[in-house]
């Protein structure tokens, strides 16, 4: 153990009375009996590919969904596990750090201790090298004291994100195997669950006893599907992003003489972006999934922010609020282009200072177009998950330079006469990230905690513990467990995808036909020229505003599971009317109504319907 | 009338509910009656130029000490005013933004209306432009409604903070006349103070009937002396921002990979980056006043970064937090050398592309050496009170840029034996400004607002309104009026100062020998290795944490009224026994302790004792 880890630490007193809070508990789980109800096998959405997939994972594709639900039930064929033998649970930090990892660890030790106190978990120190070095801090109550409800994943560390090539696998193997670990669970975003799916797969090929779980933790809240709702962390990194892009707001509409560009964490997809643009009303919000769709290039982009720019000034305005996505810049057609140059190069074995020489007249032209800051910054190894450094390629200040020419230009040309353009540029990310947990992030990672146990206890590999009907309180959410290989999609559509074709979790990015876009889009005109900016003010953990969720999470029209239970009901309903001996009537009313579903279904789900953007 | 100021808006939740907190006043402004005692003549800190002051301000220098208490006070001499004629008033904010600032004018109205429902209250809209032109917004309940305890200036707005040039100061005037004033309420920091000064003195010559009076508003909390403990906007700016630095804190803990460079507003003195290090507890702060007083050379100041980054490193230490003041550049002897000679060439008409090639050798050679991004931030035209543009001076990258170079020379000398170093900068301070503001600067700004009302009741000219005792409860706090004059010095100490000695309130700077900053030291050596953060959590306004104060506040033994109080009492005592008639016992005794006293204060005096640091 290495003994940095786990000490008792000093709090601050908002930070010691949040250690005392105590996150609430659905009814399915408030007592130590759960009643388990497996469902139908799962498929994937992306039925195209189920058989690639199918191959891909052969021990653990196809399992059954499953429901926790309260002992008293009403479901005739669910079981109730009232044995509880003492178990041995290994955890591990594997994706970034994001507010409320702490509290799966805390829900997870407090599940396994109710139902055994000689049960063990064991944290691995310092993430995914930890797990391979088998250095391991035993979690107790006192080792979580100063850590329940508070932020960052200090409590344990974390280094690289990865469980992938043959020697990590090996080693994370003998680490279970020496340790005895009944269960492995698993917390990070979709490349750590990718991660876990795979491990689970050679474990159940290998026989290996251990058990694999993964858990949703991501503050980017691209671990998106019809199962996961939402990813602990990114309430309250929306949140935090949010006070601070409403104070700049509020800072821009006093002095009136600057524009703010403020790009915020989020990795490829901009979902918090959009949070933040519904929670605070910036005047204008560059989605990348938008510059996706309608192709746009980096000189459309500087033109529709130089018009508005222009537009504003002729309402004597000369301030303003733009958000961009770290994204955006994978979105950009050239610029992607140009980035997935370098990273070829990159992978080649070429060093960063010998690149530029090396790339098409096209890209090299671009490239030297270019401000030397970004160039330097786009020079940079890609992630490992082959995306490119996003937290470190300054998209904002190439924009606001770009944005400050164009300008200048029309100045000259006499088509823009107002004031003079000056921009201010933000990155928030790191501010966020150590955050102590909203309300919800606590309660939501505190359950997913609780719900682990349960899976490893039903004897569950290859899965990741999730709760949906989140938009409603607490006693009213769904604990259930979902096969990881069930949210595989092979091919990707988002920008950055690596040119290979293998099953993954892959980040979802915003649906521009859902109804959190469709708002936006709505708003977007008087967002951009009315200034009606709106503070949500610091995150609150006591009074108003304290139980406040996303505003995506409330307005997305979610609810999956509680559809997969009603359409089962239906069945069942169904089944209770036409069985043998019902009338002629019955019987044709029901075939005809049931050839109609079928067709409407066939055609739904046929390849060719519609284009599949989320996934 | 602008039409865009003063519309209803619409809140957020948050914002409603702080919009309904009403801020409590202490005892002496509760009634409508307010006994209003005229103390000693004010003298002036800066006695050795005194006279110069005095010259320069020859009507409103040297005016009483004026104290508001209760009508029930026992205070014989003291006056209560109990005719209130209609007045009129007009209201503008000056300085940069800071959050309270909107308080000051629901006070002001508060306590001028519930005086009087015919008195007239006008905001200029604006800023100071708006006092020039006329524009003017009438301040009334409808228009507060969404404003109350909300943060930013945009209910009137800003622009350019000077009331200076004999142009601006007759423009100044003429509206006072044409508006018919009574009161003219001027909201900022020292230079919005100096400029109330100055126009005070004018209207006092003159024989206008306005009456002008300064309100201490400033998040650099750097208008600080004798008299004012704090200014409105620092509690909340340094809240604010010790909230994100403690995120960074936990994020450099979890990850265990980077070394951030925060750099925080504040402009030339490193209040904020104090109060925010004693709330947070980074590793190591690098304080203006330090590195004045060490005459210490940017490159005595790479090296300290880099011992520390090589002792943490042997410790298998390699993250950490370095927080700045934004003054930090005009700290360090060469740049403020250097920044200097290129403000010299401004003043002298040079354009910023031709003052490079007119640097003496020894700044061009200095100039040559810094990166070109700072080289580009230096050239920027000096703010109105002739300090560099720190907001725009990434002092936080340069460092980073260099201590980078240092450990990697130290790398392949083999005196650096660690893993490479990775830095990443932030600049807090424009996502700070535009906060909610704390219950302390809502309850501070509110009560300076009545303050401002019973000062013009009172018919005094030149004064700033003053709060002390602030580290008590409301209910304990002192209301006092003191003039502009007595926080006048005429030297400046601090770095980047003028080369002027015109009398002003000059920013005060940390003082190292007073208690905050040896608490801070006592306590840096462990907070630069042993990684003790600490998290005071965002903003509160209900619950635990909604009540806390700054530390440097609690902390400082202020409470300069309460002691001059204390030592008008003894003297009344001391009196009160030494009368003709007594016995020459007692006069024997009272002329040896008197004398005593007498010498011991001519000493402390004298302009040679001690080093003034502060003012």
């Amino acid at each position: 153990m290495d003994s940095d880890y786990g000490l008792p630490r000093e709090l601050s007193g908002l930070q010691k009375k949040r250690a005392l809070y105590h996150p609430e508990l659905p009814p399915c789980l408030q007592g130590i009996e759960v009643r388990v109800e497996f469902g139908d096998q799962t498929i994937t959405s992306d039925s195209a590919n189920a058989r690639v997939i199918c191959q891909a994972f052969p021990h653990t594709y196809g399992q059954p969904l499953v429901h926790f639900l309260r002992p008293t039930a009403n479901v005739p064929d669910a079981q109730i596990i009232s044995e509880h033998p003492p178990i041995r649970v290994g955890v591990v930090f594997c994706g970034r750090q994001s507010p409320g990892g702490h509290n799966v660890i805390w829900g997870l030790h407090n599940a396994i201790k109710s139902h055994n106190p000689s049960s063990v978990l064991l944290g691995f120190v310092g993430g995914s090298e930890g797990l391979f070095a088998q250095k391991t801090l035993e979690i107790t109550d006192g080792v979580l004291s100063t850590y329940k409800n508070q932020g960052g994943f200090d409590l344990l560390g974390r280094t690289k994100d990865q469980i992938r090539t043959t020697e990590q696998v090996n080693a994370a193997m003998a680490t279970c195997l020496a340790l005895k670990l009944d269960g492995l669970v698993i917390i990070g975003g979709t490349t750590s669950n990718t991660d876990a799916a795979h491990l689970a797969e050679i474990f159940a090929e290998i026989k290996c006893s251990t058990k694999v779980v993964g858990v949703p933790v991501s503050l980017s809240g691209d671990l998106k599907n019809q199962f996961v709702e939402t990813d602990v962390g990114f309430d309250t990194v929306c949140r935090v992003n949010s006070q601070l892009i409403s104070n700049i707001c509020i800072d821009a509409l006093s002095a009136e003489k600057y524009y703010y560009f403020v790009r915020v964490m989020g990795r490829k997809a901009s979902h918090v972006a959009l949070e933040c643009a519904l929670q605070t009303h910036p005047n204008m919000v560059i989605l990348g999934e938008e510059v996706n769709m309608s192709k746009l290039t980096i000189s459309d982009i500087i033109k529709q922010i130089a018009d508005a720019v222009q537009a504003r000034a002729k309402q004597d305005k000369y301030h303003g609020v733009i958000l961009i996505p770290e994204g955006l810049v994978e979105s950009i057609p050239e610029l992607y282009a140009l980035l997935q140059e370098i990273h070829g190069l990159h992978s080649q074995g070429i060093a960063a200072e010998n690149v530029p020489s090396k790339l098409s007249p096209w890209a090299s032209a671009l490239f030297e177009f270019l401000p030397s800051f970004i160039r330097k910054e786009l020079l940079l190894i890609p992630e490992s998950d082959e995306s490119a450094q996003l937290s470190q390629i300054e998209t904002e200040k190439l924009l606001a330079q770009l944005v400050e020419l164009e300008i200048n230009k029309r100045m000259k040309e006499g088509t823009y006469k107002g004031k003079k353009f000056s921009a201010v540029c933000h990155f928030f990310g790191y501010q966020a990230r150590g955050s102590l947990p909203s309300k919800f992030d606590c309660d939501y990672a505190y359950v997913l905690g609780h719900i682990c146990y349960h899976i490893l206890e039903a004897g569950l590999n290859g899965y990741m513990a999730i709760v949906t009907n989140l938009k409603s309180p607490v006693n009213k959410w769904r604990c259930a467990a979902v096969p990881l290989t069930a949210m595989m999609t092979v091919k990707r559509y988002t920008p950055g995808a690596a040119p290979i074709a293998k099953p993954a979790l892959h980040p979802t990015t915003v649906d521009l036909k859902a109804r959190p876009f469709e708002i936006f889009r709505e708003k977007a005109s008087s967002f951009l020229m009315d200034d009606v900016y709106r503070n949500p003010g610091p995150l609150q953990f006591d009074g108003p505003g304290a139980d406040t969720k996303a505003i995506t999470l409330c307005i997305d029209d979610q609810d999956y599971m509680g559809r997969i239970k009603l359409f089962q009901e239906y069945l069942d309903e169904v089944k209770g009317i036409v069985k043998p001996g019902c009338s002629q009537d019955i019987l044709k009313a029901a075939l005809s109504s049931m050839a109609s579903v079928k067709n409407v279904l066939s055609v739904i789900s046929s390849p060719s319907f519609g284009a599949q953007t989320t996934l």
